[in-house]
């Protein structure tokens, strides 16, 4: 008889990614569908329960009972209650997504954040295996982060933390998605290189980023200064520079604040590489006190999209082992 | 028959304050010697070995036997070996303090971070009692903090967390100790008030200030910006104003990436009260997220000069207990 079996769900604003596996983590079916975030709050929840019976009728006779449902979501959210605050990208307010689920599906649900799943993705089955203490950055058209410390999921007092991409890198600089001024995110996300690329241009520069987005200056993105800085352009590889240089004095915050063995660095954005990662090293280089600075790794993150879905499924396999 | 008691020992550059308390934590005998640190390792650590003697002698009948001795130290050192790796303001450089003192006493010592006992000392005993999430932060001649998270001191992947004084606060700003540029300790602690405070009086400004120093430049403090202020004096108000604001840019940075209930100021300069917490607390309302604004207390330290010693005895308590 096949044993109990978990299913993890990362559900964002476009894509309903829903994986379901075995106790000892292996995936025995997974599916990926359009959110349909448009259609509204019960549209997208009768999705995720969907998705959730297509694993569990794919898997088969693979598996057993299913023990329990984690959800990686956009946040604010409340873990305890399972109560989404608030997802722009979904324009939903106060949903108790875990309760609609656990009505739908008669199993138990538990919620998360979806970076701080992506985090315990990486650290449970990707680049952060085996360490204790580190630290998950998403370089992506925002920035999000999530922490394990001492080897377990830290969410803070009010499920808030790990909000890295608002760390403050450059006093009254850049205007920023939240309100306030110089976050990390407004100066070195995918939206924040896709907006100096289009003041670049808008000045008459920046014309082999503006080639890299197919000469139409609507078109111009992170995506774009990505592929004129690996084409070699001067103006990419400077933007990319700027970016990583503040990435590098968040990151050299994080480590004296925290002394985390890794900071594993995921996103669209982190595709760039060394063009990013080189100037980061040298902030946190130059930033970074003893110990910290010897103990830190900066590495690339090893699941890419699987991140969250697969943080979803580490966390189902740890309350369906009566964890926290 | 009196029950076990533990010994706190809070290791400065100026002085030693040594306490003995009972299993329940009361003090019940301590002592306050200079450290004499210029009698070199030897003479220091003989004198660590009186004042427990001390302390054991004063309380007597009333204390049986000593089942830890627990050291606040300046660092970085290594809370695992007992060595301290540099304290310049001892001029130690790999100095194996724990065992040197188990074989003079005789009996287990662990050492620790001063700051991280004075954390530890606020979170049991002063302002952060039953916080789960607290992060401490003494604003002295320099600026030092500590990390309670989920309940338990944290001390990062090498004994070098809760260097917050070494945020950059203001890339490419004034030089900092470390060798930095920008830190929060160079913006905002007592040594970067008076610098700022020397800069005006040498420009013909500040008279206020240097009032309050007796009229001699040599003499301008944090303590005579302090008074200034206090007496309302327009320029003191701002420096400590501005130096309030950078405070509260490295609590809102901690607050977005910690989510911590409180925040728990001490050390002289925090002595200014809102003079230094009103602009720091607006900050942090400018740019802290939503939970982590919402959740955050930002209050004075409890113990003053207490709160070293009072970690100590925390952390001999715990250590006698059992725990890590």
């Amino acid at each position: 008889m096949a044993g109990d079996c978990v299913i993890g769900v990362d559900l964002g604003g476009t894509k309903i990614y829903t994986a379901l596996a075995g106790a000892d983590g292996q995936v025995l079916a997974e599916v990926k569908i359009p959110t349909e975030a448009a259609g509204g709050e019960s549209h997208v929840i009768a999705r995720i329960v969907d998705s959730c019976r297509t694993v569990r009728a794919t898997a088969g006779a693979l598996a057993g009972r299913v023990a329990a449902v984690a959800v990686g979501a956009p946040g604010p959210l409340d873990t305890k209650s399972g109560v989404i605050h608030c997802a722009p990208n979904l324009k939903w307010h106060g949903v108790p997504l875990k309760r609609l689920l656990e009505e739908a599906l008669g199993e138990p649900v538990f919620i998360d954040n979806d970076a701080n799943l992506a985090a315990l993705g990486e650290y449970v089955y990707g680049a952060g295996r085996g360490m204790r203490d580190m630290i998950f950055i998403a370089v992506s058209t925002g920035i999000g982060g999530g922490l394990i410390l001492n080897g377990r999921l830290y969410r803070g007092a009010a499920d808030g933390a790990g909000e890295i991409g608002h760390m403050v890198v450059l006093p009254d600089g850049p205007l920023c998605s939240c309100g306030n001024r110089g976050c990390l995110e407004a100066v070195a996300s995918g939206t924040a290189l896709a907006a100096q690329a289009g003041e670049l241009i808008g000045q008459g520069c920046g014309a082999g980023i503006l080639a890299a987005a197919g000469g139409d200056p609507a078109r111009v993105s992170a995506a774009a200064v990505a592929a004129a800085a690996a084409a070699g352009d001067g103006e990419a590889v400077l933007l990319l520079e700027r970016a990583g240089r503040c990435l590098g004095i968040a990151v050299a915050n994080t480590a004296n604040l925290l002394n985390p063995e890794m900071v594993v660095i995921g996103g669209g954005v982190a595709g760039s590489g060394e063009l990013l990662f080189a100037p980061a090293r040298r902030e946190v280089e130059r930033s970074a006190l003893e110990p910290a600075r010897s103990t830190i790794k900066i590495v690339r993150a090893a699941l890419g999209g699987r991140a969250g879905v697969s943080g979803a499924v580490a966390l189902a396999l740890e309350k369906a082992a009566g964890g926290a």
